[in-house]
């Protein structure tokens, strides 16, 4: 499979690296409208067309596939014209700026028989694939609740907010998790210094008490990567952070011992602990998976699990959430 | 200064340890309706009185003070009932269930010329005065934020749901340090077991572009008590589960570097990272500290940073929580 | 049982804490040269015997058993004494300055029919308890390793060094691991103070290929307690400042993939990383445990695990130690 | 400056990474007679000639300096070559297998005017740069030990023992700061495995009270990079696993109150404890910085602080090292 790049700044090169190591992928062209990217691209890629004229990347014959590792203000443009070329489509997340253009896409591209995957790389590393696998096998029992700590100082993004930059990785693991939209969105937040929210906070309620909250922050001193999942069974806790270790699944939660439903209130409350495990996980770039599994995807017609639909349901949570942080916490019913 | 303790529970015996080793404090008497309490009361301090009759500790003669450490619902009565014998009340937080009863036990105070403390601990630890000290000396510069993490494994209260548990902690540091009431709280989460709530986001919105932020969370795997506060010059973490170097202040924060006040989403934002500092903290035992505080304080008339005025912004933050929290995040706005 | 104490000073307090919430254990006398020891104890215990007459104590006819609780060169005229006079004997660690004693003691208590215990407290935690049942029902395999870092700024002690004040601890805990003793010890170190080693390090060498290694430090910067157990099987990590998961035990090590025995050094090792996992462990205060489990020795005629023999062969490693530290390192048979 | 790369297995790739981003450095030909090595080579950089001829990379006029990054047993050999080539020599640590050999190639490299560096890379880290700086400037004041602890599971070398692997880049930074060396060295261990020791502990005396101790260890369950560094004045640790404050500052220490230097037994300690500070580092790859430097001082005929006099000075060490460990510990002088 041929790719063609679109956007070599921060994430781009990611995408590059880990394509050249893939059997049976080929990066024929990087499209950058900033020379200096350019620049850095061909002092490393000698063999491969770097050039600035996008639209004759998203034209290319050779090219079967577009990544678009662009602002997501320009994700719907791009991905519009190289569905409309005849290419598959992978691109970075947020999928679209608004929920309306990613149906357009999503139309697009079952119209062509194309494949759009949306770049939720955390579903591809070994700690989520196995967080995954406890929820998905019932470890740990009828999920409680969702609390993620995602904060850093910077980098700022002109474009969008905190909510924007950060919030989308939780939302897509999460909406992988729960398997549902959520009821509501409640969105708090501040903005400090640009116009844009810099601190949020989201709370997400979803049917059968379970609830969600992710703490997004650009002006932290200090980086946190820290995601609690509460189940009626079993409670763990995933710190991005540290280079092992970072799934702790507790035997930990709380017995009711009464099973008189009306009397909620008098009911006792047990305390379980138990042991601690960490178990050994996958290893391996993520994005050199998602990668591969994007490939196999478009060439078998194969759905991905992060197809453009999980990115709509991403958008649309974004959506919620700035409408309630405009009106500082109202709750917006999403979709 | 002669004392009787209302109340010989989970708080309770630190109190009466705490007050032994004042000089010029007494403990008269400990009174406590369950004869189990009363038991290990007798065990350990043979030479004090221990009783079940309440009533009669309230109006001895000989005691000065009363400590009252009872659940939350009981301290608007037991406080009126030592007040109106002419005793100076110290009581564990949040200091009463209603605002209206706050309001009620201030007013009878200061009619008798009474002093009320309401312990509101923390602010007595070396890790809360530095902060104070780094706050008011402006060290930190004007305030962004105030984020806490207060989360656990139980004890699952039976009258009071997490927040008023949990919450009055940081609301009363933060009142400290804001100086000014919240505008408006918003307050979302859920509860699973008991019919109260066992986890819960809160968020404080004030003047100035202030925002404080607390997640309290009794079915959490792990315990963390983490706070951090970010300022226009340097930032903190304040991790109180840590023996040494609880707090640390980051010469951090981020630049605005055009002041073309109109173009906000335009402004140049750029990152200052510089050293870290912990510094070396006071030790000794806070609730020593406090209660020695208490008798000075109620010996020379003077008013305590954590008077009944203190508790009752406490309370009436709680108040405005749990309104916003029945209804799913509703900006309540806070008195 | 009726106890006298003798010596009010760092660790006392302990003990007569612990032993005043045990059934059927009284304290009836505290003897402390030191006033200000005395004033302290007074205040905290109205109802026993407070004295400076240490020969009163140990000749009590009221008194059944004797913990001497001061420096180490006062253990073996104090033990004697007490066991004399027919009383049983707990005495702190290192149990004597010499082996010589030791032994005499040993043989004294035998021809009493009186027990000896040795304040090894360590053995009573719920995270060495833990340990030595993985190791005593094979879960770790064959051992390879004992390392321990225990580390810390101060205190400084006149009378002894750093391996006297803090190795005991690792050497008792190996002592019962390995249940066998050195076949040599090599330890070096330095004075930079008072005279005294306030860093060092100690190899011993047991048959089988087993190793023991411990690092002593009074002047470091931050305070250590970790420890290195490795297996055939697994290992095991226990970090004893940590409130949670002290003990880590990893599905990790090594295998040899060839085995002609011939040729070690062509051998194919390759490695096993599996899960972690941190069991849960014994609650409760570990002085109190052992304690309790010294009346029972006392009562019963039971031989305790750290009993007077177990704490000589601390001694000899201790002796052994101090001549190696001496020639710089020299090695030095043990026993 | 054009480079011949010589080995291409776990540390080679790096070399060649970096210099690819200096300007006027040069990668003409990587040597590896590994055909594996050679096609991971081809595939990344098809500009580059690979090839199994050592031979030709080390005589070819084009080329100016040759990279050394082979086994250590090959390293004499091949830099014995390059040097008679006339080619300036950057090579892999430790220097040499033996100290004559090194030796050897520092007078071949005077008598042809050539630069040799060891590839110390730590030197060139923003952590140790900062450490020295701190002991240079006198921070820390005079030093009293310097105790490092790397450890880790494998990689298990089939052809040195675990101080050859590990301990050199303890002993290059050691053998920086202290600026002398060691008296004498005393080293124990064992091999459990493939016959070379996997766990190994060293002590290092130097004058005026200095000491140092490094624990390397293969077989360990966790990843550790520890090292202390007591002065009189101040203390640090720095901490290589972390991605922040890797350095720890303690304003910490001990003071001895009495000056009777005769009375060194009685004399009086106290504990100095104050702020902790974590200095912000240089940044940047610090093996970049380290290939930069070696441009430059083979252009300018500058002496570089890694060159073979330090190189050999590290290996001086590990063969006493290895001869202490033979006789379990015995003393060897070092030099």
């Amino acid at each position: 499979m041929n790719f063609g790049i679109i956007g070599y700044g921060y994430w781009g090169p990611n995408i590059v690296r880990n394509l050249l190591t893939i059997d049976g992928a080929k990066v024929l062209a990087i499209a950058d409208t900033n020379p200096a990217a350019r620049h850095r691209a061909r002092r490393l890629y000698p063999g491969i067309e770097i050039t600035a004229d996008t639209e004759a990347v998203l034209r290319s014959p050779k090219i079967d596939a577009i990544a678009v590792i662009s602002p997501v203000w320009t994700h719907y443009e791009l991905a519009k014209a190289a569905l409309e070329n005849g290419k598959h489509v992978f691109v970075e997340k947020p999928f679209t700026s608004q929920s309306e253009q990613g149906k357009e896409l999503i139309e697009l591209a079952a119209r062509k028989g194309l494949t759009i995957m949306v770049d939720h790389t955390f579903l591809f590393t070994g700690a989520v694939r196995k967080i995954m696998q406890l929820v998905d096998e019932g470890t740990l029992g009828k999920l409680y609740y969702y609390d993620s700590t995602r904060i850093n100082l910077g980098l700022f993004q002109h474009d969008i907010n905190v909510v924007w930059d950060l919030a989308p990785h939780d939302l897509s693991i999460m909406d992988y998790l729960f398997k549902q939209m959520p009821e509501a969105v409640v969105a708090t937040g501040q903005s400090h210094l640009n116009g844009h929210e810099d601190i949020a906070f989201l709370t997400l309620y979803f049917s059968d008490q379970m609830i969600a909250h992710i703490n997004v922050n650009w002006i932290s001193p200090v980086k946190m990567r820290t995601t609690l999942i509460g189940g009626e069974k079993r409670m763990l806790v995933w710190n991005d952070l540290v280079p092992d270790e970072k799934l702790r699944v507790y035997d930990r939660g709380v017995d009711v011992t009464t099973n008189d439903v009306e009397e909620v209130y008098s009911r006792l409350v047990s305390y379980r602990t138990g042991d601690m495990w960490a178990p050994q996980l996958e290893q391996g770039e993520a994005l050199r998976k998602e990668l591969a599994y994007f490939i196999e995807c478009a060439q078998n017609g194969r759905r991905p699990i992060n197809d453009g639909e999980a990115g709509l349901r991403v958008v649309k949570m974004l959506e919620a959430a700035s409408r309630s942080l405009e009106k500082r916490g109202e709750m917006v019913p999403c979709c």
